[in-house]
């Protein structure tokens, strides 16, 4: 029997679970897709909590970068509790959980339905409620999750959210893309992220930065980081970090770094160089390190120099998932028992 | 001459600022108010960066809550960086900004016009480029702010979003709310919230809690501590922190809560209690202090008992910022040179 953690076996279950939903719901993307072509939705509203919310980051900036649809992040509890109903008439509303089981969500996809919204939901139990709530269903198709700390299914609704965009967009090389996922993700499973171990589990504060689709990464790590390794770690995009939250930039105020090879890694790079200037000790992912390389302070966090843009994001977190589980062991924590957390969270 | 920093200047020039401004604006108001009702936008985009965002989230919870339009926060790189034009035709676009100079707000307001949003600029500054490329401007009136961190700009901001919810809804008891609002200012920035100081300074880390319009709230005082006092606060809404981060909590991970009375009080008081249990010591503003009154840890930053759940936040802010400046220098910080930063950030 292996010692791993649940989490640990099943965040490197993630790329065989995505080369198996990405097969079965094939289809079911092609039919959304071209339903969304041939009645483009007035704008996107996404539904979620937690690490399904930053999920719904990165379809927001896919969704706004490719399709030009604008994209709101509905909190559920305009509905549940304010006893709201916005407008969603011709919108495409698209809910993301694991469990599909929190009433608040299930409130607002109902609502979002009633009004003539295309309802969609991305979720593990296409049983659930939410799944039962909603027109389109994408099931993630990634078995079942025992692990407080949600990996594979996470790393799922990502690559749901890609072959999504890519079905709408009907895009063939963003199809390619899709199809080489599950690949780049079992090469991501097997980098080794341990070089950073050191650097982190020494932060008890840390930023995490990420831009454009890397920010659904960035906040991804920040949630995993305080959720198992008990750091404060905060997620800022690279823009909004250079309004206020700059001030706290020091030599025991690290940052995590997310990149990928797009129109914002310039930005990222430039952002790199004050950080280190400010003494500020940097773990980077992606193609700014390279840009960077030399800097001091610097350590770099292996990622294949190939990936699209979109794909990057969810390769490192694949690659940062068995990182995080050092880092709170590390740090004497037991990374299946989060303090004060259970596996489903319902919020009104 | 006065030994009070320009940051506590200003901040006490807020009840004024926004007086002059409100009775400036009205007509102003009602004209873009008629405009909306008499062709209610497909649904909100709201454009904003740093402090004015926080202002931003504001206008989002008020137009969801009150008006039942859809309201996204579109980031100034989609058009600035990746080039992408975000479909706006029939929407509101609503623009947030002090000095309405940053060059990718522009970008994405002209945009916004060209593709046949309304196009309106909350901005201090009314010979700004932002105004110049907004068809409807709502001058801040608020006086030139010299201090690095906005205060009376921030206020008189949410004010003017307050003064457009209530001219849009046609609302006669939110007018009353709205021509009350100088004077319960004025009697905010007459409350003393000294008694949180000693907590506040002795953190090194903080959650600012708040839901619905009081994550605003929270929003721009975890920025302030940030920036002003060095503190690492992280804002959350009340659903949010169960999601993961209330892993962090305990007897130094203080928190501090603003409430208001509302439908979300109840899910917050149930959030006091669970904090309090893990000993989170708590500093809390709004009716859900008095609803646990007694709880062990409970700090009470006083907050009139008659506000309108869309006023007390922007009243507790009144009330804050002479705490975060006195908690800066308790912890030997200049609040007028928060490191690293100046005054008007330029990011692309």
């Amino acid at each position: 029997m292996s010692n791993k953690t649940a989490m640990l076996r099943e965040a490197a279950e993630a790329p065989e679970a995505v080369a198996r939903q990405l097969a079965r719901n094939r289809d079911l993307c092609r039919e959304i897709g071209a339903r969304l072509r041939a009645r483009p939705p007035r704008f996107v509203a996404t539904c979620a909590r937690g690490s399904s919310d930053n999920a719904a980051t990165f379809a927001k900036y896919l969704i706004e970068i490719r399709l030009g649809a604008v994209v709101a992040s509905l909190g559920p509890s305009i509905r549940s509790i304010y006893r709201s109903r916005p407008r969603l008439a011709d919108a495409l509303f698209l809910a993301v959980s694991q469990s599909g089981q929190s009433p608040d969500l299930l409130s607002l996809a109902e609502a979002a339905r009633e009004d003539g919204a295309l309802t969609v939901a991305i979720v593990n139990d296409p049983a659930s409620p939410l799944a039962e709530r909603c027109e389109m269903v994408l099931p993630l198709h990634a078995g079942p999750e025992r692990s407080v700390a949600a990996t594979k299914s996470w790393i799922a609704s990502l690559a749901s959210i890609l072959q999504l965009v890519a079905a709408w967009s009907a895009d063939a090389a963003l199809g390619d893309v899709v199809r080489r996922l599950p690949e780049d993700l079992a090469h991501a499973a097997a980098t080794d992220w341990g070089a950073g171990e050191a650097l982190l589990s020494q932060a008890e504060d840390l930023y995490v930065i990420g831009r454009g689709p890397g920010f659904a990464a960035a906040q991804e790590a920040a949630l995993k980081l305080k959720e198992i390794a008990g750091i404060h770690a905060e997620s800022y995009s690279a823009a909004e970090l250079m309004h206020g939250p700059l001030a706290l930039a020091g030599p025991t105020f690290p940052a995590l770094v997310f990149s990928q090879s797009d129109p914002a890694l310039a930005g990222v790079v430039e952002l790199l160089r004050r950080l280190a200037a400010l003494g500020v000790p940097l773990a980077v992912a992606g193609p700014a390190a390279q840009a960077v390389a030399g800097l001091p302070g610097l350590l770099t966090l292996p990622l294949a120099e190939d990936l699209h843009p979109f794909a990057a994001p969810v390769a490192a977190v694949q690659s940062f998932y068995p990182l995080v589980e050092r880092v709170a062991r590390a740090r004497g924590r037991d990374p299946e028992k989060p303090p004060h957390l259970s596996k489903v969270t319902e919020t009104l």
